[in-house]
């Protein structure tokens, strides 16, 4: 399959940069007109919550959402607002972006009826998941219209409450311009996990209507912190990313060989542990024959062999540390995002973060990183995104890169250790 | 405080070996006269289970078992005989050993009444759950004191169904002098979680009764793997590591600091990365504002200074990578061990894996991470474990170590990279 940094443009062309994390959301109250009428009765108690939400985070936290907001007043506006959106990403080098939903994470202000967004899985009336997730998905194609070639939509599917109906939003939302993917809830409660069969139909009409499947952080096992949420910040990666196993180790890969899936902001560091325990006990070319039969028939690759392909990592802003370990944890996988609006990215402060960040990185990798495997992922439209890099877009000149350094043709396989470690055959 | 191998024998003198992971338990049956008769109507059905899971693991994998056992007859027979049990760890050059149930780990015949062991979580009346551990701690202190030196038991006590019961239960082990530790079930299921405060009077009783608190790999979340055995492998690590947080977040060992626990036969690869993330994020010397008021004033210190005084690894037979990762993951508080004589481990071959995978590491921290940890975990009689050593143990020649390899004074400090990284201040 060659190196995926092979023939990558190592001039010194501004990046195209795509975010593959961003958010963007209407602010609660105004999701009414989207929202079926029936269930306007709902709609308006939870819009009450909501705000009951805003007076309590202003109590707790009232210094810290003063400063957020006094300083980012208009850049925040660009949540629902598409021309202020705009400015904000140019300002910021991005050229195209990939939209979830939820775009206040300060105060709530701005989630999808009944939190049918990054809290879906908590919705427990299956009515009112779908409803909400439908008024979100109604006005985001809308939003992703007023600029098709930059914003990548990802609707909302509430899957674990209903496979047929999902089916059929999934056959709906296909020939949607704007739309390149859907957001299932991360947990499945006490619904069959991921890995049954029962989601199959699911998977086939995602995949056949060329739509990536993602789980965002979001969800944890909120009853098991007894308020520390502490706990919940070091374990929501596992949370996050537990269906890629789910899909992976049961061979849903297999079956549906378009599937892709998306893991987003939950880091990227935990990866490579992953897949050295993953490669060398699972898949047709492991070591561990005891284990091997455990997916023997079901998962015909290597697990690290679905990553570029199937299995793509919306690694937001990776850390230092994220970005040394690119090509243990997949330089053809990692997406960088800029989590705009959220406080946790760096945006407004992207360009200057990748100033310092991306210094020792090669420009091959960095247009990996930064687009390229997005533009893959997602199927976007690069001519299009390379005309608003090229007036936007950072040069790595302005990185503080090193023009003449380049990937080495081994780096892959020195950095995935355990195919020699292990004996294992690494393929070409 | 210094460095943990500063001051460590760096002679030629065997190593005083200790086991942190080895398995003994009766044949089911044979429990029986250690169960409280108004039991034995539900024993003697449990038992008959049993039995039918034998011949259900002989007809699925029969000729893994064949060969297993028929490789292995005598040794085997080391889980209930102690005069066996002697003779298989002297040839495979361990002195002392740190005891857990369920001594069969290919069909489950050697497990406590109910399965009050490695699974204790799954049994859902507590009454059962209580006598089937005191059936075999009555068992495991007899065991013990046939060679009270070289035998570290540790006991059942089913805390998720009673805390007022489990300390009474601590108490009543505290005086036992083959006793060591307790082990919890790894998953709390419908109960509260390992950081409530209502454990409180349970983690003060082991604090006080010198007994180190455990979670051994063997549970996982069972509804959500649709039998597949793969996503269980994987993630089990997650549900055996998960208390230590919960402990560690919680504030335990601040409010208990004479509490000491292990977290036994999930590896340490784990370790490191959420070392840095915990690190970065809590404590009082972390970095990240918004999250360290998470834990203020629960916390005192940062999660990495826990390692070696409050938190052990039984790491088990560590692969050459996270041997490499040793000072990283902790140095002082990694602790190999055989899992004899489970077919996962290192046992019959100890001594030959040891030859091979400890060649590149310095002996003062091969003592540490054979012995010396295990040691001062458990408060062990290292003079008396030295004179088994001296007949037993390899010596450093043995290993094909180089006498000269000294551990670089900031060894620790280097491998954890975060504190230059991230601006902490790093106390020598």
């Amino acid at each position: 399959m060659g190196n995926p940094f092979d023939g990558v443009d190592t001039s010194n062309t501004p990046y195209t940069i795509v975010s593959s994390d961003t958010h963007a959301g209407l602010q609660v109250e105004e999701y009414r007109e989207y929202l079926e009428s029936r269930f306007h009765p709902d709609f308006d108690e939870w819009v009450e919550t909501r705000h009951m939400h805003r007076r309590l985070m202003e109590e707790v936290n009232g210094e810290y959402v003063a400063q957020w907001e006094g300083e980012n007043e208009l850049g925040l506006q660009g949540a629902y607002d598409p021309e202020i959106r705009d400015k904000e990403l140019d300002a910021d080098g991005i050229a195209g972006e990939v939209i979830f939903a939820d775009g206040d994470a300060v105060t709530g202000q701005e989630s999808p009826p009944f939190g049918a967004g990054l809290a879906a899985g908590q919705i427990t009336d299956p009515e009112l998941a779908f409803a909400g997730a439908r008024a979100h998905n109604r006005w985001l194609e809308e939003f992703c219209a007023t600029n098709p070639v930059r914003r990548a939509g990802v609707a909302l599917v509430p899957v674990i409450h209903g496979v047929e109906q999902s089916v059929k939003e999934v056959e709906a939302l296909a020939d949607k311009p704007g739309i390149r993917g859907v957001m299932v809830p991360t947990m499945w409660h006490d619904n069959p996990s991921y890995g049954h069969e029962s989601y199959d139909p699911f998977w086939a009409a995602c995949a056949d209507a060329g739509l990536v499947v993602h789980t965002h952080s979001g969800e944890g096992d909120w009853d098991a912190y007894n308020g520390n949420l502490a706990q919940f910040v070091l374990e929501v990666p596992f949370w996050t990313h537990r269906i890629l196993w789910q899909l992976l180790l049961s061979g849903t890969f297999d079956r549906f060989p378009n599937l892709k899936y998306a893991v987003v902001e939950c880091g990227s560091y935990w990866l490579g542990d992953l897949l050295w325990k993953a490669d060398t006990s699972f898949g047709a070319n492991s070591k561990v024959k005891k284990l091997n039969s455990m997916t023997k028939g079901l998962v015909e690759k290597l697990p690290s062999e679905y990553l570029g392909t199937n299995v793509f990592i919306g690694a937001s802003a990776m850390s230092t540390e994220e970005i040394r370990r690119r090509h243990t944890n997949g330089i053809d996988a990692l997406m960088w995002g800029t989590d705009y609006p959220h406080p946790e990215g760096s945006w407004p402060n992207t360009v200057e973060r990748l100033e310092t960040d991306f210094q020792e990185v090669s420009i091959e990798d960095t247009r990996l990183l930064l687009g390229l495997n997005a533009i893959e992922c997602y199927d976007l439209d690069a001519d299009g995104l390379g005309e608003i890099a090229a007036r936007v877009g950072p040069t790595p000149e302005k990185l503080n890169q090193d023009p003449d350094l380049r990937t080495p043709d081994n780096a892959i396989r020195e950095a995935r250790w355990w195919f020699d470690a292990y004996g294992m055959e690494w393929k070409d």
